[in-house]
């Protein structure tokens, strides 16, 4: 059985040196120099580390099957070697937001906020991985990574402050935006 | 902040007697002769219990705005005094199920198998709440607790029956179905 879980720890250690971490909405998280990525079971704060968000990766809650094919189509992996620059954005959203049925949700999501095709349309430069943890107990609902080349940083700006201008991010009640660089990447 | 969090034991305690319990497709759960069920996070296998499953109660995956005013129209709260009789149905659907995008689960699940339509049909005689476990990594994706008089048993075996021979079903690799009736109900 694949294991889906994976942890982001902040703290001393870890591949990814944190060059901004700020509050977009609501409390932050401790500001620390560096963040891990752990594939795998994580079940307390490592020794040493401020922070510790849990996620899984799941089935798809939105996403059609003609949306599905047009993101295989350009969405490349992870681990790029020239995407040295990556983003974590964990995000929670309000009790409004969950009490919305299922039509509801995915009418605001993508038919009003574009969420979906936002996404779609800065691959291949953005490559993105979005982590479930809500079900989890976790802080947070989900959890995104991003990962982009240096030279993609002013449209990765710009897929993030599209989606923060649209209406699903009004059921947004707290963000913290954690900007990485890989090490030996400066 | 609510703990969504559930528990359902099987061993030598708890306020449900289990009189039935049986594989309905793939690999049974030991049987016992009690049920306890636990709102609130279990960490571990209490000494003496044979079973632990956990689940959480989470926002609709498919349900629609429309649909759910019929439910909740409908529905009665667990609990009801003459509901003694009660059903632990624990669910895990394939892997070719989780890879379908969100379009198609929902076509199969009501537009095809009326899984929503059928359980709105048995209300209010059959109280249901489903709990989430997927995500927790859980040996099933689904528990679905059932509470009903001893009358409306009829009832609950036709809605058991339609929902497995509809196309959703043939989604289930795992199913055991565990009856029990609440302790001084005899």
């Amino acid at each position: 059985m694949i294991d889906r879980r994976s942890a982001f720890i902040g703290g001393m250690t870890g591949r990814w040196r944190i060059v901004k971490l700020e509050e977009v909405t609501g409390e932050s998280l401790e500001r620390v120099p560096r963040l891990d990525l752990v594939v795998g079971a994580v079940t307390a704060l490592p020794t040493a580390a401020s922070w510790l968000l849990r996620g899984v990766t799941s089935n798809e809650r939105y996403t059609t099957r003609s949306e599905r094919e047009l993101l295989v189509a350009k969405q490349p992996d992870l681990g790029r070697p020239e995407a040295t620059c990556a983003a974590l954005i964990p995000v929670k959203k309000s009790t409004s937001w969950w009490a919305l049925a299922q039509d509801e949700r995915r009418a605001i999501l993508e038919e009003r906020s574009e969420h979906i095709k936002t996404g779609l349309k800065y691959l291949p430069a953005v490559a993105r991985r979005l982590y479930h943890c809500r079900d989890l107990g976790e802080p947070f609902d989900f959890l995104t990574w991003f990962e982009y080349a240096p030279a993609d940083s002013a449209a990765f700006e710009e897929l993030v402050l599209t989606l923060r201008r649209s209406e699903e991010w009004r059921y947004v009640e707290r963000e913290v935006d954690v900007r990485v660089v890989r090490d030996g990447a400066e």
